[in-house]
């Protein structure tokens, strides 16, 4: 497997993102987008990544924050993540860039992307969704689910998949109806909500054992169960296609 | 494969099943209950359990009306359906006597069964494991959610998927809410809800076209999602199991 950084840009910053592809697959193959977490592109984004690479896809794991920033504390983080909840054009724009720079790639298949998002990220990729970005399907590990900007109707072209913790604080049972309530008004094409009983929020990362913050707990179990579902849903949309023979 | 009638009882009717089993697997193995719809015990229930027994399982498809009894119209379901749905416990303990049925059976394994359910037989077996039936796991499929008789924290011993169509108007998204809040009241243990967009009710039966009910409609795709998450859920919790070798 191949990993490294690649460098980017919107308008407005530098962006270090991180690709990561299995370099003896000859021919284009799907394109994966990695949206990181709250805390900034770091390791676990980045081997996310290799897993999906491990997969026979092409991993992209985008940096929203510029020059590869990281969060020290929450402080940092709500700083982060607010800056840029508050301007969701520039948030959307800043996705485009890096779907633009996946879509260079020589190795993908322009025909075959997705993205898929952690906490922030997952918010980033429900984003791009109403933006009506050229993606097959959009996965949000956790993400919250509002938006400022509702899609309109017609505009959501990807399969949207949004799995969440039934106790997770940051998307609450109101926000997941209003989501849902959301994707009918738009008509979203094809999306599906699974919530997981006793799991909170950030449930992926083994890392979230509640010292930052009790909302996060991660759940091996709930943590499996999705990935499998990214995956079933992955097969669904890239169907009819071989890749990595 | 086998297939066979099996006569059983519960304290009030006979009872008619259906047994599906492959024969030359010679291992105890796990057993599933098959819960038909409002129609009664036919053709459909029977082919999901000639599905579950190909995939290695003992399959028994229950008959909850008694005789085998079956519904030629809506008037009739809701007479089939509504004497049981206000007699739970008749309704339970008439689960219990399938449940029984299958436990005593030659080939099964009793410390691995589960039930599934389509529609009516979906609240049927959300009602077994608030019973706190022996079950690892049960799945309803497009099954109703309320009961009158909630769960009692710490009695649902069973893993609970439910999948449910976003637009099912016999599971309307307060009654998905009042069924998490119950799960979360009860502790129990572990539990999922898929919510389908775009989907009806009956979603698994290709014969749900509209014609008898305009609430259910067959999809290919919620179908094919919700089959995959019930053999996912069954490979979980009859992990480190090795049958039909």
């Amino acid at each position: 497997m191949q990993t490294h950084d690649i460098d980017y840009r919107d308008e407005t910053v530098n962006l270090r993102g991180y690709l990561a592809f299995d370099e003896k697959i000859a021919e284009r193959r799907p394109g994966v987008l990695v949206f990181h977490e709250g805390l900034g592109l770091g390791d676990f984004a980045m081997a996310r990544a290799r897993m999906l690479a491990e997969l026979g896809y092409v991993a992209l794991a985008a940096d929203m924050f510029g020059e590869r920033r990281q969060a020290r504390n929450l402080q940092e983080v709500a700083k982060l993540v607010g800056d840029l909840r508050n301007q969701p054009e520039t948030l959307r724009a800043r996705g485009r860039a890096a779907l633009t720079t996946l879509a260079a790639l020589p190795q993908v298949d322009v025909h075959r992307m997705a993205a898929i998002g952690f906490c922030f990220g997952g918010s980033v990729v429900l984003e791009l969704a109403r933006d009506g970005a050229d993606l097959k399907a959009v996965v949000s590990f956790h993400g919250a689910l509002a938006t400022t900007i509702p899609a309109v109707s017609g505009k959501v072209k990807a399969s949207v998949l949004v799995c969440t913790g039934a106790d997770d604080p940051l998307a609450p049972p109101e926000q997941v109806k209003a989501f849902e309530d959301e994707m009918r008004a738009a008509h979203a094409r094809d999306w599906q909500v699974i919530s997981y009983g006793n799991t909170l929020h950030g449930f992926t990362n083994p890392a979230a054992d509640g010292s930052m913050t009790r909302a996060a707990r991660y759940s091996a179990q709930a943590d499996r169960r999705a990935w499998a579902s990214m995956r079933s849903l992955f097969d669904e949309v890239f169907v009819d296609e071989v890749f990595g023979t």
